[in-house]
């Protein structure tokens, strides 16, 4: 069967369960925007334990681009009971990177075959659950409106660094009205664990943006007159920064194809 | 004694039974700004009560720039017990300004000889205490700074109309760095009863306003390089609504001079 067959059996009112599942069975393979509406989805990041202290440290100091959902039990180990039932994060994520020294060597279905008893796994919030939360809250989403990747922009803000981690945010950008980016704000603020409010709106320049209609990743949007720019902090950068980092090993998700956890959305609103 | 001499007395140390006492004794005749930190300070509108309903229910479609923090126990009563102790609305107001069918005909220092047993007192949510909220978190309030009222701006949002009581909202307007003004939405989305967040930020004549040098009410304030305008609903925006609506009578505080309650603007904060 094709894989565009196959996806068409999974959409928003699919369990997370019933998901992992087909994903765990290479059934399905694709993109997990969209299903399993309500639940939480997650990058992927996997470090060797030596490198893993430090990393957990950058993410503690860089909630914004790199908020900590879950992780695994136990270096090795590679359960995350934290973040749903029977997760085996070695096959339950669609489509895989695989870097050593930060140059990607390979995109397995699994990582079966590349586990290593000493690999942590960090799952980290992404911008799928915010978005959801703007959406249920009327705020149109130029790039689902558009059907495209969000535009995503190398920025001069430092992140904290911590060891061999280090580097610059990276951000995504979403135009709207004033009004919308005011709710959008508060919306978002309640959202900290999947980047929470946006680091910035407005001047692009500011934070070191020179155009806009050319996204270092993604895809640009249309801004319409009136609109203003806003930014959150990006899942991109961790991978940025690790990369630049160059570890021995290190996989994360292939884009878009996340971890779909058995956590709601509404589980991670602060109040 | 001098009034000058008198002010000194109090400070941000005073307590509010202390100052409304001197107020009351007419020892105190000044600006209320900066006297006892941390208590909610109101805005005061006396309406007959044949108007008192239509208001009340204006203030409820239009809460943002009428937020009700109290009103009077019931008509024709003086006393406002749900906004502290023994507070007298007759007295504990430093200057008052008394409209007929919308025209300021006096501006006593109290109200004893012109109250009417069909007199409802509504208390309203003034800026001090989101400013003391904002600059507790860091941010610069520039009118503050300068020394200066804040600059306010008539708009063209409409409020939302009932009976005779109808117009555009009145806003005020704070200079700051976006990243700032991200925090002041958070923190100001804390306190909807003192207007809550910000209504726009950013290109001012998408709500009306074509020259933030030339301020309908207050002064102007400097906005430096980089700095995006915050807009905040203002309490402003009532006396306009009530001078149109021309009431037979009508009183209000003096602007500044405002009324001291027992209640402490952390108790005002949703969450």
């Amino acid at each position: 069967m094709s894989e565009s067959f196959i996806a068409t059996q999974f959409d928003a009112l699919s369990t997370p369960k019933q998901v992992r599942k087909a994903i765990r069975d290479n059934e399905f393979v694709g993109h997990t925007s969209g299903l399993a509406k309500g639940f939480v989805q997650c990058n992927l990041v996997i470090l060797e334990q030596a490198l893993a202290a430090d990393f957990l440290l950058f993410c503690q100091k860089n909630p914004k681009p790199c908020p900590i959902v879950a992780m695994s039990d136990a270096p090795g180990n590679p359960v995350i009971s934290t973040a749903g039932t029977d997760i085996d994060i070695r096959t339950d994520v669609p489509k895989y990177k695989l870097f050593k020294h930060g140059v990607l060597v390979e995109q397995p279905l699994d990582i079966k075959d590349y586990w290593q008893d000493n690999f942590v796994s960090f799952l980290l919030g992404c911008s799928f659950s915010f978005e959801e939360a703007l959406i249920d809250g009327g705020i149109e989403i130029r790039n689902i409106t558009e059907g495209v990747n969000v535009p995503m922009y190398n920025t001069n803000i430092a992140c904290d660094s911590v060891g061999a981690f280090n580097g610059n945010m990276v951000v995504s950008m979403r135009p709207m009205l004033a009004k919308d980016a005011i709710r959008a704000i508060q919306i978002c603020s309640r959202f900290p664990n999947v980047h929470g409010a946006p680091v910035h709106l407005g001047d692009p320049i500011q934070i070191g943006i020179t155009d806009l209609d050319k996204p270092d990743y993604g895809d640009k949007v249309s801004i319409k007159p009136g609109e203003v720019p806003v930014f959150w902090a990006c899942g991109v950068t961790p991978q940025v920064v690790i990369n630049h980092a160059k570890p021995r090993i290190s996989i994360t998700h292939s884009p878009g194809s996340m971890l779909i956890t058995d956590i709601r959305n509404s589980q991670l609103s602060i109040f």
